[in-house]
């Protein structure tokens, strides 16, 4: 994508040469017109050999397509970056548009521009960059920061939401989008039910990214944030599921009702197979970190390496990538952090977040981009009636899911939550990825329109007035206090308590499975994958630690820390010298 | 590279999935051996339909080629890490034997196995993944870790080992081998004078990662190591010079004066410009961390896109990206440090390390690899003599050199150094890939075998050598401790004053213009370049800071820091309250 969308920049840089160096720069433009056409990816040893020649006995030479690939990426990573430096040098904007909003009315402009300038449609989203490359960073954030403990509380919750909200949805919105196109006058009356139902599956999945970049600035009370935000990530398999298994009807000359049972038996597998590839790789992760010791440096690379090597192998054998990668981030996560040093995990923390951030804008950015351009049809009652079924549908699916986990549980959801729920069911690029994918057919394009619509949609106006509703709705927000460490105490003496309960009252209840849990942790997996098994302390130690670590840096920094006055200056220097040599240069 | 070289992981990885699955797996095999003959990245978008279809409704299926590319990189990169920490399992073997030639011998293994499996070569290094992707990072890694002030007093010996040095080395050894090729029973009749040089010139140059990794090992004194590593870095300029003046030279019909009054010219271009672009990219990148305040998560990000864009922007001109790089590290580097926060300081540092070191991993397994296979041909008097004369020339022109060096000099390159110097000139990666680089004719074959050789013998024999010669020799070692801070600042006072006693006495040596550059500093860079310019403390003070941070933490470990229990449990949640939300769920 990167360089079939990188015709902006280096269509202007490309021209500035040609303007500086007469002919070789022509030559240079040509070919890397041909080759953004063919659409090949770094096919740079076909060299052009004619304007080599003609132009290295000049002081001044320019080889371009030498670089090109490369090149496109960082200045597409660099522009990215600038347009979200752009946004927060004004306080004011992004308080009151969220900044994907923001990115996609800059993606618009340069839309607009490359249309202007080029005279056709600017290229499109690549799926492929998209899922393999993009998606992964920003759901690998996710699952290693996700916090564990609300998640796991709600996860019968977002399951429910998840699995048969998504499926209602897909259903739903296909179906009575399939009654639409029976209406005569409406002209859609080749419009299948199967293409339907298809259209249906890939518009019915909530977004990761759009939630979480929405979510994030308006700072719901963490239980609802975690509803809609795990259930966006855990639907990935359901629309897999759904999204392939129409596939493959669509491609069969008849559909047998073992075809539907194998799609019914297939949703578990790419679940639970998504699962269980995460957890595998995230052991393997967590055991490699025991022998780091000795070679710090490498350590951060195993987190991120296992994990994306888990996406990709649940990704090559048709399972949920998203699932598996968190399932691998989450499960990691204690015993890499136990094995590391702190430095390594501030680096894994903040080049995380860091990628996370860059992915997340690029996507956004490039959807803009992707919506200008004639690869749309336009049929107002199909388009107008997708927007309202993806409304009506999915506030359907909340109120109902919720009547019945409401019945289940004593800490209800509200109605202003179900409201925030139902509302904050932003689509994103992973239905714009999908629907390119679709094989070509008649009615591609309307689909296509469809789509773009209605994530701009939820993500503009939806995702402008979600704040603005939070705020008038008076939605408990997230607590400005974290709880303090006897708070955290006391959770955890209740946690055990009540895991007696649930035991003498024979009730197997989530207590009662995390103590298992626990004592599977401690009795076996702390000993396989932990280097200092002694030494692995409760994180109520880690957390008191961190935090006189930090109050030492503050103390430190105003100055303080009387301590310091009675030791020579030589003391200080035996720290340098305690270092090992490859960072002493440094620090001096 | 990554994907012609990946074949044996992917090849078991392969055979066993088309064990489990039967026929798709066989497609897939034959699909990606395809793949690998022609040798084009990412055409995954021909997808094999047919193979497709018969697997769909399986309950199992397999897409290897979709995920391919970033599979294979992945695998790659964790099969080198995995190769580093299992050398550090057993303390012994690194401590005798340096890590490169470990590496070297463990792509050699790899190679053979592929050797015998396949039954043809190997497939070698791509010179264009080598030079855009493998070297970057750790030339980056080098310029900012470099230590600066032995750098620029030595600056003057180093460019002349550099460039007078290099220069010598290619022609001696160019001219004295096709000496070699004159005398009728070595059969090297048809290696013309051209040819030789072009040889020379690619053989000459001292390869920095090969020296870095060597010498990083050994310790000696910073002197002595900064003459070798900054040659290794600087001659880059030289040899891009050489190097394409030979080839556009052999692309001529005749050669005129002229022509070599332009590569003269072209010289002083391709390093004067490289050192202009890279001081260019780094001034921008110290301006743009000025505004990175609300956004600190992205700030790391910038030091490696503009040094990355140095790079490639001066490879694109055909300037020396290797000293553009450095140029751009060195600059941005005291401006970056003091505009962004410790902890993107932190990622920074550890993430260039790890990036650094993974790449001279992949270049070294990647070095054993390319060597196995029939694309050598074998000449004995040819390829020994090579090796005499790398060896012959390099002691020579050090010993000639630093004989003008010493008359300069109040502190000279004694004896030892010298032999260290001539000894420590270990050939890479560089030679490696540029010998690909040449274009087809009739001895390619034997320049290759020549290359090999040479690399394989100054890497292992010299590299496995060097340590036991320099404890031997007794060649001084880097000093155990550091300097302490009251020594830095007598040493800051003796700068100051050596300025006055220049300026006074009229000499314009190296402390005047360092004054005058700190004068242009303090004056108007660091107003342009910092966010808090009043702020902005010398580096005393910022060591001092670190040094009072570090004790800090450690007395906090040691549960030292008596202060806290003064505090009430409340003041630690304050801490927690005043971290950014994004962050606080992962701390609790």
């Amino acid at each position: 994508m990167a360089h079939r969308l990188g015709l902006l920049l280096p269509l202007l840089l490309g021209q500035l040469c040609s303007q500086l160096l007469g002919t070789s720069g022509n030559s240079m433009l040509h070919y890397w017109n041909l080759k953004a056409e063919n659409g090949s990816w770094g096919s740079k040893r076909i060299q052009d050999n004619a304007s080599v020649a003609s132009a290295h006995t000049l002081l001044f030479s320019l080889d371009y397509q030498h670089v090109q690939t490369p090149f496109e990426i960082t200045l597409w990573i660099m522009f990215a970056s600038l347009a979200k430096i752009g946004f927060h040098l004004y306080n004011k904007i992004p308080t009151v548009v969220p900044e994907s909003c923001l990115l996609i009315f800059v993606g618009l402009i340069m839309g607009g521009l490359i249309y202007s300038l080029n005279d056709k449609s600017p290229p499109v989203m690549n799926s492929d960059i998209f899922f393999l490359y993009l998606l992964p960073p920003i759901v690998l954030d996710a699952g290693y920061f996700m916090p564990s403990r609300p998640f796991f509380e709600n996860i019968g919750t977002i399951l429910l939401y998840a699995v048969v909200g998504t499926m209602w949805n897909a259903f739903g919105i296909g179906l009575s989008l399939y009654g639409i196109c029976q209406v005569k006058l409406f002209n859609l009356k080749d419009v299948s039910l199967l293409h339907n139902l298809w259209f249906g599956s890939l518009i019915a999945a909530v977004d990761p990214v759009a939630v979480l970049s929405v979510f994030e600035e308006i700072h719901v009370n963490e239980k609802l944030h975690i509803l809609v935000f795990g259930e966006s990530l855990l639907n990935d398999a359901v629309t897999v599921v759904l999204y392939k298994l129409f596939k493959s009807f669509s491609e069969m000359p008849s559909i047998k009702s073992l075809d539907i049972l194998a799609g019914i038996g297939k949703f578990f597998l790419v679940g639970i197979g998504g699962i269980f590839i995460g957890l595998l790789f995230g052991m393997i992760a967590a055991f490699t970190t025991r022998f780091t010791k000795t070679i710090r440096v490498i350590e951060p690379l195993f987190v991120f390496l296992y994990s994306y090597l888990s996406y990709l192998t649940a990704e090559m054998f048709h399972l949920s990538g998203i699932v598996a990668i968190i399932a691998c981030a989450m499960s990691m996560k204690r015993y890499v952090e136990a094995n590391i040093s702190q430095k390594s995990h501030t680096t894994i923390k903040y080049f995380m977040k860091m990628w996370s951030s860059v992915s997340d804008t690029l996507i956004f950015i490039f959807l803009g981009v992707s919506t200008i351009g004639n690869n749309h049809e336009w049929n107002w009652p199909y388009i107008c009636f997708t927007v309202i079924f993806c409304l009506i549908w999915r506030a359907l699916g909340v109120l109902v899911l919720t009547f019945f986990v409401n019945k289940c549980h004593v800490n209800t959801v509200t109605r202003k939550d179900q409201f925030i729920i139902a509302y904050g069911g932003l689509r994103g690029a992973i239905c714009f990825s999908l629907v390119f994918l679709l094989p070509e057919f008649s009615r591609k394009k309307l689909f296509i329109a469809a789509t773009t619509v209605v994530i701009l949609f939820t993500v503009i106006v939806q995702g402008m007035t979600i704040r603005p509703l939070v705020d008038l709705l008076d939605v408990t927000k997230r607590g400005e206090t974290s709880p303090t460490v006897s708070e955290q105490i006391l959770i955890r003496f209740f946690d055990h308590l009540l895991a007696g309960v649930e035991d003498i009252s024979g009730h197997w209840g989530q207590y009662y499975w995390k103590d298992k849990l626990e004592y599977l942790n401690s009795k076996y997996l702390q000993k396989i994958l932990l280097r200092e098994y002694d030494q692995a302390r409760s994180s109520i130690v880690l957390l008191y630690e961190k935090l006189e670590r930090k109050h030492a840096i503050e103390l430190a920094e105003a100055g303080q820390l009387n301590y310091l006055k009675f030791y020579p200056f030589k003391v200080q220097s035996s720290f340098l010298a305690s270092l090992p040599g490859k960072y002493e240069e440094e620090l001096r």
